[in-house]
């Protein structure tokens, strides 16, 4: 939190925000209120003495002039679905929760452009939809994407699975709407693939987690439906030769990739252990997997399949590729897909884990899961390294189980020294300790000691110039 | 030019400099200043009593700091090649150019993480040949890509022909290293491909044409290089033809185009006439053209011209495309390239001329055409549209020569009136009034007009928070 004193919200300032949303647009029986205020992942329960719902971009303006002139803090949310608790309250119940999901209309489909223009509000699948129903794709795809709310993955920079080849939320988005910490709206909602009129003002409000305005609409790109996936399961020799056959396949099949995700053998078993329906794709056991992807359209559609055995051939005589199994139909892709995705939910039931969500440089991800899990295993011996995600953007969930003979209680109370481990592992590679999951109240501390010094005041002088009244979600990031 | 009083530099002010970078690192002779002291187009002639070229981020840390310090501006400067006059100080002689020229190293190539770092100062065309030389590809491609250097392309965001598949040179960007306004150091320079801890910094500093820092440093990313392209010249329709035939392409290929240029016949005709080597792809005449190039890597390029010919049948089914030639060598597709790349050049035998770098959604490039082009014939009866340009971008290069009767100077006298009316429609249809080139000092008066009062003030709250000094490249874009 800054500095300022935490006071309560007076009365009359609740009874004016009233006014402008009406009955339907707040929010303040306890019972009504309780599921907006504890973050996804439990670890945190805000208060609030109102929920504010407002419907259009005008109110949210108007609720946020009466912010700024009265100096009460404003927290945005989406579907609240954020894993650094970026979206919740604090404690002390002293701000505004404004929640977007009544704004919730897609405004317009140009498919020449190639662009759908949404509400904040819209639910990721939606978009999806939306944009499936106008015969293009919206590639933004993730776990909680049922119910989390396109402003929200703007406002984080939400990754997921189509970075590789799409990129992450940021660069989805042609335009914004944004309504800026004094009320006035900023109309940035264009749908240019061009525009070099001064400085680009939409990059400043993605990502910064509605510490710097409330995005109320945005316009996203679109993109051609693939016609046709291709889908292998790979054994690799080792975390080398996973990152080498990503270069690889890059190369032959000039970015058809869309997927490129790594499994450790040990992840894996937990998802067989514990996730009813998954199982081994192969006969023989492995150390290192990979789950690969090609896409293409309807002229290269019928050549897909030869092009991917053609990266597999290369991958074996480079020495690379183990063994591999292609999917022959889209249930056997989704039995692949079903073993990386539940691996998160399998180690719950390995007692206590620690979490990373970190990145280095491509190149640097083999070297990392070796150097860290070295680190981890001299500080905790027994730990059972669980890593899996995103290589082709260098993006590793580095979760690790505690030992099999150790208890929940003692392995929390290592907690601190194996994040220590991990992020300055991380750091040493220029890497980044939140890859895409963001900063929020959780990371903020971690933030401070890893980011450099001249770009924490940098982003605090912005704060400073856009938020003088520090109203906007105060105490998130910074 | 902001409010403060322009003074003289003091003689103490240029010494302590050039105790930093030594003599080798100044340029105080007239004859010797004169090459970056006028733009590229000849607008301006601007005058300052020192050049100082700086040959590390450490020196240029420390000139800035000797500006802060006395409220010395400074004038950064690439290759000199911009087009809105955005690095040519002003006639006054009040400020220090700083040519980032001599910091030209190509400081790591990491083919694995597909990425290249480098000096603001290397030269476009080297980077291209060093991405090449280690199998890799650097897309950024322009006309003066033989001069214009890094920094100079990432602080005018360039464009170019590869921002269809690749985008401007703002999505090329990893990492930056900029020296701020006050002459400490952001080091940015991370190759990551995913990074969420805070708000983020490079897109301040790309696309503010020096305004917020100096670029020393940028890591930038490097793809595949396609194994095979295919070219084709294709007589379409009309304008809306050529449109809806991109659509098609990026649908069937799934974007596996990478060029798709359009071009009015009348600007064709320019090129004819005056350009040695240029002539007409296609034995019948038509009135509207396309460029287009698809292309694949190893294991897909066998297949790549029968891709083209899908495409090219499609759209002679949907009655979009009216003839077409293929390239049949790459001497072919460099006579293609000539037409279209000498347009500019062709148009300056034809008198007066009033040029446009303006983008529209795609949806909109037709209508904008034509109605354009009905609104300037009211205007200036026998003017001549030579539009061409990045179609698949809504980038149109939107020239006009003067009517075949009328004096140049007539001419000129209406230009005022004939940017307003393209202005006034451009902006009518959600456009940009200066897609790709900038703004720099030319378009200032312009931007003023058409931007938005709330993206004015946004952007000149951030200017003050980051330079309050007023001390980088003052004038330009604000």
């Amino acid at each position: 939190m800054n500095a300022t004193a935490i006071r309560q919200i007076d009365n009359s300032v609740l009874e004016r925000i009233r006014a402008v949303v009406g009955d339907a647009g707040v929010i303040t029986e306890d019972a009504d209120k309780a599921p907006y205020l504890h973050d996804e992942r439990g670890y945190y329960t805000g208060a609030t003495p109102m929920i504010v719902r407002p419907a259009t971009t005008a109110e949210v303006a108007e609720v946020v002039r009466i912010c700024a002139e009265t100096g009460t803090p404003i927290v945005p949310q989406g579907g609240n679905t954020g894993l650094c608790g970026g979206a919740t309250p604090y404690e002390h119940g002293g701000e505004i929760l404004m929640s977007l999901t009544r704004m919730n209309a897609v405004r317009e489909i140009d498919t020449l452009n190639y662009t759908i223009t949404v509400d904040a509000g819209v639910i990721l699948a939606d978009v999806q939809k939306a944009a499936d129903e106008a015969e293009r794709y919206f590639p933004l795809s993730l776990g909680g994407e049922g119910t989390a709310r396109i402003g929200g993955n703007l406002a984080t920079n939400a990754g997921g699975t189509g970075v590789l080849r799409y990129g992450p939320a940021r660069d989805l988005c042609l335009g914004l709407e944004v309504v800026l910490p004094d009320g006035r709206i900023w109309d940035g909602l264009t749908g240019l693939r061009k525009d070099n009129t001064g400085y680009d003002l939409k990059h400043l409000f993605i990502g910064a987690e509605g510490t710097l305005g409330i995005i109320t609409a945005a316009c996203l790109k679109l993109f051609p439906k693939p016609a046709d996936i291709q889908t292998a399961y790979v054994a690799v020799c080792d975390e080398h030769a996973a990152v080498e056959l990503l270069a690889l396949t890059r190369r032959i099949t000039d970015d058809r990739v869309i997927t490129f995700e790594y499994m450790l053998r040990d992840s894996m078993e937990m998802a067989f252990a514990h996730i009813p329906d998954t199982r081994d794709p192969m006969a023989q056991k492995y150390d290192h997997y990979v789950m690969m992807e090609l896409a293409a359209g309807d002229a290269a559609a019928a050549g897909l399949r030869e092009m991917l055995e053609a990266v597999l051939t290369e991958g074996m005589e480079a020495g690379l590729v183990l063994d591999a199994v292609f999917a022959e139909s889209g249930a056997q892709a989704a039995d692949f897909w079903r073993i990386r995705e539940t691996i998160p939910e399998a180690q719950k039931y390995e007692g206590a884990s620690s979490k990373h969500d970190i990145s280095v440089p491509v190149s640097k991800v083999a070297d990392f899961l070796v150097e860290a899990t070295e680190d981890l295993r001299k500080l905790v011996p027994g730990i059972r390294p669980c890593a899996f995600g995103h290589v082709g953007d260098g993006n590793v969930h580095y979760n690790l189980s505690r030992p099999l003979d150790m208890s929940d209680e003692d392995f929390r109370a290592l907690e601190p020294r194996i994040h220590k481990a991990v992020y300055d592992r991380v750091v040493s590679m220029g890497g980044s300790i939140s890859a895409e999951h963001g900063i929020g109240r959780l990371r903020r501390g971690e933030l401070e000691t890893y980011k450099s010094p001249v770009a924490m005041d940098v982003m605090r002088t912005i704060k400073a110039s856009l938020d003088p009244g520090g109203i906007m979600n105060p105490g998130k990031v910074l």
